[in-house]
Parts: C-alpha cells; sequence; structure tokens
C-alpha cells in the first residue's frame, strides 16, 4: 500500500496543479510551465479559483471539479489555504500530495497549527504527502518536473534526495552545468509523511536507479530509515552527505573545543551499519556516485599509482597515505616485466612513473601489467601535458585494453590533468565508464570512498540474522526482570539478574547462585564445586573488586 | 650581482634560442614560435646550425657569430652538447640562462658528468642558470614565453614556481581555462644554480608580483630559502604546496603506518617560521593566493556566515568549526537589531538564515550589521538559488556597500551557488575584488588559510633579532665544554656544563658548583649560602630524583 501511493506520486497519469498561474515570476506559473514545455505524457489539469485557461490548459476553480481521477496533486496555494484543499483531494480519492508552499512550522505556532491539521486530514484519508516547504519532484525520464525550478537536468540514474530545497535547487543548477543524470530528484521539505527511510524504500526497487544520493540534516524515523538502508544498501550504494556534524543543541561548546558532539558519533556509527557511505562534501557525493554506479568496488586499499610525471605520483601518494590507503606492493615478476620494458630510469617502484616521453603503448603496456599483478586493487592512471603530447591516444589504448582484458576484478580510476590538454581524453573515457578527476587527489579521496562502502558491504553481510520466532528467547521472564528493576527504581540489572538474562538469550555465563546467608553461600558452593567466587551482591556497590566485596579462587567452606 | 643577472633572465632585451628549428612538433620550433607570435619586444637570435632562417628570423649557426650582445640563451639542444653550448655563452659574455634539456643526472653517472661539468663552467663565468630539466619561464607582462608550451596566461599578480614541470604545465593550462593572471611562472626543474631562495629574493622586489606560489618536493638550500621567505613573507604572501609529506625513505613505513616521517614536520615548522602558508592542494593555493590579493588578513577566527538557506550554512558551520575556526558571537546590539528587522523566524544566531526571500536590501542591511559589529572578524556571504531570485541585485548592493563603508579591516568572502544562476553575480565580485568560491566549505578553507598566514606572520614579528657582534657568547669557552663532551663520548651535558652553557648566553641560573668530596661540599654551601639542594653529578644518571641521587632544601652542614 505505501509503494502503491508513492506510485501515484512518482508516476503519475494525471496530475492537478493547485494554485497554477499565467502570471509570470510566480510559483505558480513555473510549475505549470514545467508541465506544458517539458512534454509530460500524464495528464495535467491546473486549478485557479478565478481562471478558465492557464498556459493554453483548461482551468478548474476547484480540484473537484476535476471530471477525471487523478493520480498526484502539487499544491502551491497559501499555507493558510492548505489544509481544506488537502481535506479536497482526500475527499475526491487523490492519494499523492506535493505541498510546496512555505509557512508552517519553520515560521511559528500558527503555522503548527496549519500543519498539525493537515496530518489529521492525511491520517484520516490515508494520503501520501511530499513536503510541505519543499521544491517538489523531479523525474527525467518521465518528463515530469513538478517543480517551480525553471531546470530539468538530464535522465540518469542517480535518485538525490535533499533535505534543503535551497541547497538542492543548486545542486542541480550545478549538475545540469556537469551534465550529470538523474533518475530522481525530490525535495522532501518538512517530511510531515515522506521521509528518508520511504524513499529509499521506493528507489531500491526503482529499476531506473543504480545509487542513491542524500543531503540529510537529520533524521525523523530513525527505524525506518535504517531498516530500509540496510536493505537496500547491498544492492545500490546509498551516498550521504549529513549537515550538522556539530549539533544546535551543543554549538556552543563545539565551537569552542571544536569536539564532535555525541549525536553525530551515532550518525556515523549507524551509517556505517547500514552499509551508507558518508561523505563530507557535496562534491564527494557526486564523483562517489558516478565511480559506483561504473567500476568493480575496490577489493581492497592496495592502489597503483601509473604516471607521466614524478609530481603529480607524489601528491597522489600523500593523499594516499593521508587517508588510509596503501601503495600497491608490486610483484617481483610485475617489477622485472616493467625492468625489462620501462627506460632504465623509470622509478623503479609504486608510483610507477614512466616518464614523460611516454606514448600511448608505454600507457598500455604498463597498465596490463597492473592489472596482471595480484598485488594491485586498483589502477590511478595520471597523464600531465608533456612535450611529447598524445592524451588522446593514450585515452583510446586504454579503453581498448580494458575492453578486450576486461577490468580482472580491479577498479580504474584516471586524472588526466590540465584542461584544453585532456578534455577530449576525459570525454572518451567517460563514454566508456572510465572515471576521470582534474585532480589525482579527487581520485584517491573516491577509491577510499569507494573501499569504505565495501567494507560497509561486508559489516553488513556479518551481521548475524534475527533469530527464528521458535528460537527467540522467553517474554514474559525477561519482563520480569525488567519490572523487578525499574520498580526498585534501579537503572542497572545485579550480576544474577543480567546473568540471568544473558541465559535467556543463550549466552554462556558462569554460574552464579544469591545466598542470603553464610550456610546457603557454603551449600551453594558445594552445589556448584570448588573453586568458586564469593561477591558481594548490592546494587549500591556496582564496582566491588574496589569495594573488597569480591574474594577470588576460594577452595574450601572456610 | 646576483639579482644583476636574475633580471638579464626575466628581463631580457636580447635572446639566444639555441637550438631554435622550424620542424614543426619539437621543442625548439614551439620555443621559437612563442618569441614570434606573443609580440615579445626585445631581439630574438635563433641558433641552429643547420639554419640560415628560422620562422621568418636570421638564424646563426653558433651563438658566438651573433654580432649584438645577448641578456638571455635559452638551451634546447640535446644533454650531450649543452656542456661546450654553455662555455659558447660564457665566453661571450651572456650571463643569463636557461636549460630546457633533459637527460642529465635523472638518467644516470653519465647525465650526472654533464651537469657537473655545467657548474664548472657556470663558476668559470659566473652565470645564472635555470634548469636543466625544466619547462623555462614565462612573463606575461613583456609577452616573454621562454617555454615550448603553447599557453600563455594573462598578466596578473601571482609569481607561480614549480618543481615539477608537468605539474607546472598542468597548472598553466588550467590557470589559462580559469582567467588566473601570472606576473611570472618558472620551472625551476633540476636547479643547479637558481632555486627557490633565488626566485622568493627576485620576485619579492618585483613590483608586478603581490603573491608568490610555489610547488616544492624538495629544498636545496635551506638557509638562503628561510632567509629569503622571512625577509619577504611580511610584505607578499608566500604558499606553498609541499609534495612528500611522506618520505621516500620513510616510504614503507609511512605506508603502513600513516605516520608523518619527521622530515615533513621539520618543513612544516620551518614554513611557519618563515611565515609561509603551506596548503594540502593545488587548488587551495590559487583560492589562498586570490584572496590574499584581495582582502584585508582576517584579524580573528571569528567568522559571521550570512545564508538565504540554512543548509549551505550548516555545511559552512561544520566546516568552520572542524578547521578550526569559529562561529562569531553576534553581539547584543548586533542581535536586537537583527530582530528589529529581520522576518521573526529568521535563525536568531549565526549562522544567519536571511530566509528564502531575501533580496538585495535585506542581504546589505545584514552584512552592514555584520560590518559594525565588533565580535566579527570577517563575513561569509551565502547565496543559493530561490524562488525570489535576484543574485545580480544582491551582489551589486554588497560591492556598494564595501565602496561606501569600506571594508571595516573585515575579511568578505561570498559562494553564490549554483551554476548559471549564480555566474554574473560571481563575475561582478570578481571584477571588485571580492573572492567568490563554488561551495562554502571553499570559502572556509580559504579563509583558515588567510587567518594562518597572519598568525604566521605575528610569529615572525615576536622573533627577537640576533644578539649583536659584541654581545655574542664567547667562542672559545663554549667550544671548550662541547670538545670536552665529545671527547668522552657523551650526547648530553652535565648539569653544571649545561648550566655553563647557558650562563655564556646569560640566561639566568641557579649557582651550581662541583663537589668532588663531602667537605668540599659543605665549603661550597657555605659559599652559596643556605638552602642549598645535593645532586649527584654522574652523566650515567640522567632521572637524579628517580635514582634518589637529590636531596632538597638542605639547611646545615649535617
Amino acid at each position: 500500500m505505501v509503494t502503491l501511493h508513492l506510485a501515484k506520486i512518482f508516476n503519475p497519469k494525471s496530475v492537478a496543479i493547485i494554485g497554477a498561474s499565467d502570471e509570470e515570476g510566480t510559483v505558480g506559473y513555473a510549475l505549470t510551465k514545467n508541465f506544458t514545455e517539458l512534454g509530460f505524457e500524464g495528464k495535467v489539469y491546473p486549478v485557479n479559483i478565478r481562471k478558465t485557461e492557464i498556459l493554453g490548459l483548461k482551468a478548474y476553480q476547484t480540484v473537484e471539479q476535476i471530471p477525471e481521477p487523478i493520480d498526484l496533486a502539487v499544491i502551491a496555494t497559501p499555507a493558510k489555504t492548505v489544509p481544506d484543499v488537502v481535506e479536497q483531494c482526500g475527499k475526491i480519492g487523490i492519494k499523492g500530495i506535493i505541498i510546496i508552499s512555505a509557512g508552517f512550522k519553520e515560521t511559528g505556532p500558527e503555522g503548527k497549527a496549519l500543519e498539525e491539521k493537515i496530518t489529521e486530514i492525511k491520517k484520516q484519508y490515508g494520503l501520501r504527502i511530499i513536503g510541505p516547504n519543499c521544491l517538489g519532484i523531479i523525474r527525467p525520464s518521465l518528463r515530469l518536473n513538478a517543480t517551480f525550478m525553471n531546470k530539468t537536468p538530464k535522465s540518469g540514474n542517480i535518485a538525490f534526495i535533499s533535505q534543503s530545497g535551497a541547497l538542492g535547487s543548486a545542486i542541480l543548477d550545478w549538475a545540469v552545468h556537469e551534465n550529470i543524470g538523474f533518475s530522481n530528484f525530490v525535495s522532501v521539505g518538512s517530511m510531515i509523511d515522506v521521509d528518508f527511510g520511504d524513499l529509499i524504500d521506493y528507489f531500491g526497487t526503482d529499476p531506473k536507479t543504480r545509487s542513491i544520493l542524500m543531503y540529510i540534516e537529520g533524521i525523523t524515523d530513525a527505524r525506518k530509515f535504517m531498516s530500509a538502508a540496510r536493505h537496500f544498501a547491498r544492492t545500490k550504494p546509498i551516498i550521504v552527505v549529513k549537515a550538522g556534524k556539530f549539533s544546535e543543541s551543543a554549538k556552543a561548546a563545539a565551537s569552542h573545543t571544536g569536539s564532535l558532539t555525541g549525536e553525530d558519533m551515532i550518525y556515523d556509527a549507524a551509517f556505517k551499519r547500514a552499509g551508507i557511505v558518508r561523505v563530507d562534501e557535496i562534491a564527494d557525493l557526486f564523483n562517489s556516485a558516478e565511480v559506483l554506479g561504473m567500476q568493480p568496488l575496490p577489493r581492497g586499499p592496495n592502489l597503483a599509482i601509473i604516471t607521466n610525471a614524478g609530481g603529480p605520483g607524489v601528491m597522489a601518494t600523500d593523499a594516499l597515505i593521508a587517508k588510509g590507503g596503501k601503495l600497491a606492493k608490486l610483484s617481483q615478476k610485475t617489477m622485472q616485466y616493467l625492468n625489462s620494458i620501462l627506460p632504465h630510469y623509470w622509478s623503479r617502484d609504486n608510483p610507477i612513473d614512466i616518464l614523460g616521453d611516454a606514448k600511448a603503448d608505454r600507457f598500455k603496456t604498463v597498465v596490463e601489467a597492473c592489472l596482471n599483478d595480484e598485488n594491485v586493487d586498483g589502477v590511478l592512471i595520471i597523464y600531465t601535458p608533456q612535450a611529447v603530447a598524445e592524451p588522446v591516444e593514450i585515452a583510446k589504448s586504454i579503453v581498448d585494453l580494458l575492453k578486450t582484458r576486461g577490468y580482472q576484478n580491479k577498479t580504474i580510476l584516471t586524472s588526466f590533468m590540465g584542461h584544453e590538454a585532456a578534455e577530449e581524453a576525459n570525454r572518451i573515457f567517460s563514454q566508456n565508464s572510465i572515471p576521470t578527476y582534474q585532480a589525482p587527489e579527487q581520485a584517491i579521496k573516491t577509491y577510499l570512498y569507494m573501499y569504505q562502502y565495501k567494507r560497509n558491504l561486508e559489516l553488513i553481510y556479518e551481521t548475524p540474522e534475527e533469530l527464528p520466532v521458535d528460537a527467540a528467547p522467553p517474554k514474559h521472564p525477561i519482563m520480569a526482570i525488567m519490572r523487578n528493576t525499574t520498580a526498585k527504581n534501579r537503572e542497572l540489572l545485579t550480576e544474577a539478574e543480567a546473568k540471568n538474562l544473558l541465559e535467556y538469550y543463550n549466552f554462556p555465563v558462569t554460574k552464579t547462585l544469591v545466598a542470603q546467608t553464610a550456610e546457603e553461600a557454603v551449600a551453594y558452593a558445594s552445589q556448584i564445586g570448588y573453586p568458586v567466587v564469593l561477591k558481594i551482591l548490592s546494587p549500591q556497590i556496582i564496582h566491588k573488586t574496589d569495594a573488597g566485596g569480591v574474594i577470588l579462587d576460594l577452595n574450601s567452606e572456610a
């Protein structure tokens, strides 16, 4: 059911634009124009109380007057009117809603009241709502741009979800310029309903989406988020920028000490456990997404760096080591081979400096040698403009090699430096799904993010499955222990209680019995068998050894 | 004298191109073409043993045949011929030489011998040589491009010195595309003569140069470098990327542990003491240089962030805190003022979120409030595309404000995000010397590099002057102490020796006398006056207290 309604939002056959307008410069105008101009194939119904036609489409005074069923209503009317509009939508059976309008809880108590009203109506009619206070959504493959932005990125395989509309639009603008393709763009706004977890679930099964990118400021339903992420991170990389490392609440402290707040560390750990890669900057988000869609995941941290100049090789090594990667130790066989084919003053080590006069054939031979070397997990190929400049031939020969030989399960990255000198070579790489970076440092950073993703995935696989129902621990005795503890206003279990609890979960524990008197203790001791340990049982004394309450290695009744 | 000869290289009236050629694709051709096509105003004499004319210029068989005096010889003949060519140059009184040819010590013992020969000739004739194995130099203001690269950047105020030719050419290619101007570009190559120290000295007094950027792999003459840098860093920012953080020698260890080698830490410390800013990446080099030429240095780490959207403000704060900066604590007066003029749901704190509907006047008013606030050292202004988009008006109003009000000694940075949305605004900022960045994180990084530069400068000023000669410590007694220590194969001074040494340098020390017997000790004690401390004197026992060899607070002979 949940997915069905999201499909109404993301794959609508008919859309009502409530607050449509033919007045240039308004949100309602920009929104309607995106529908009429992009070639969206579904039906579009502008709704405006004062109009009969908008941008060549028949307009309706209210959504209730539309004669046909509507999948998605996009609402851009003033905040005050929104609860009524949503209710009208609910009444006529519209299930998918995007509220672009702002002016809700972010503006104070009045707005908050409006928002609460919407939430009630939502429950009543079983609606799915994106927003409010959002940009809307874009699905380039459907020519669907339900935002007021005058930019539509090309179709691609990245789903991008942004909690900041402003940042989302800035990134979209940039992505259009960089020619990055999207399967989906969603600005989630205040998330009174549809949240990150829902969207991961939905895009996780969307065949057009190969990776999910998110800009997150805070997560509302952590359990749903984690469960969705853990489920899909195995098949689709999820990459996150989480802002607010230094939380508002600890802001003053953080700005003095620069220390991370606990909350952010929890995010860090949770992302890791869910298989999510957390990156530092927006640019990292796209660099990583591109590669994850193109290349085999790094098997390990050992990178071979092939370069036609010393300097960039050294810079790349600095970045690699600083960020926790390793220079691959070339096998003896590879070394012998390279010695036999390279000019005698090559670097004789990794980074493999194949010198300024290297042409396409030398690049190709050395890349192949690295593909053959078991010690190499990934290869970074650096080109700098030199007197003997044939970047295009070099790029072509590398593409040829990989087509013929395959990747041998290795990750290949390139950094062909300089602007004009490298432009055509970079185009060739992009067309052939070989990632390329302006600077070697970016390539290194991305390689290590990819490697981290791979390790996160391993971490997921290592996690044991949940216990089957019949092997689950008995509920009642455990509850009893807990109730007893809380009844006594304790926050810590006694040793006996804790061991008891662990035994119910089938953890092996040492045998422990609670004696009220010395005689009882002696009786229990012979029951367990010597040697025994005698401990004081007192919830007030947590560090029992320090208090002299533990006697080890007792072998007799004495 | 030194500077005079460098002027022959950097400001030549006449140039001989030795190894000039009219064969396309050769270094000699590219080099000659740069002289004929760019409009260099000095005289140019191609030298080629087999030609009488090259690219329309009369060619000479040898440099000796040129009828007029020559300031600079650019040599691009095969390595083997270079020593003879240099000698010819020396004989006819040419003092400035650039050796572009490669094939010297980097190729093995034969090449090394050639290089040594050149060094001898250099001494004999008092030559100044750049290279060998370099790209050459470029001075855009003179239309002088003495390299074989077919790119000439525009004239500007950055002097860029690169130890890697390949990286240098990549950066040049990129800089031309980014429209970055240079006063000088120098590829230093193997530095058999002219090195970083010489060039800092020269560019330090060059009126066209406002900042000096360097890509360094290793420094040959550290003392010269430090002295030059300390001298000029006060007036011209010197910014450095030093590659090889994890030195070749400690490579294996470094790749396992990721630890910095000692050598690199020495570079770090030395740069700091010389007032040099060390940055991580090439891009930082240019970002910093641009700002340092444009803006007042940050007075302190306290930044005000003005933004029309929450997200980027949070990302900027993350970057600021993570890198050691601080959010400026707005004064009560500023807070009251902002509360009175902003919509009531503004962020009510720094970052100052002035909301998505902010137009030019709101931006301007808030920037002005920050300029007025004594707690604010710098201001970062972030714009993201919003429904109400008037980036150009906003940019203009900020420029107006700063023209009218001045900077109030504060550093102003901008990040107008998105590509097309911000293009024109960014152009306006650039024209008015207000730095602008694609992402707020870059702005923050640059602000903090600038702040570091300022602190480095303070460090320079704090350093005491060298002692005047007549106040210098006596040389002989100090040498005697040292000789005595080394003669006994010790690496540590005894306490008495150390104190003795310190006294010679006028450090106040407690009175210490060495007693060989108990009687002597008693005698000395009364000489010094009670209370005294008795210590064991033994070079073998360094931690005397631990060994029981120290008795404090003795008040009598007993």
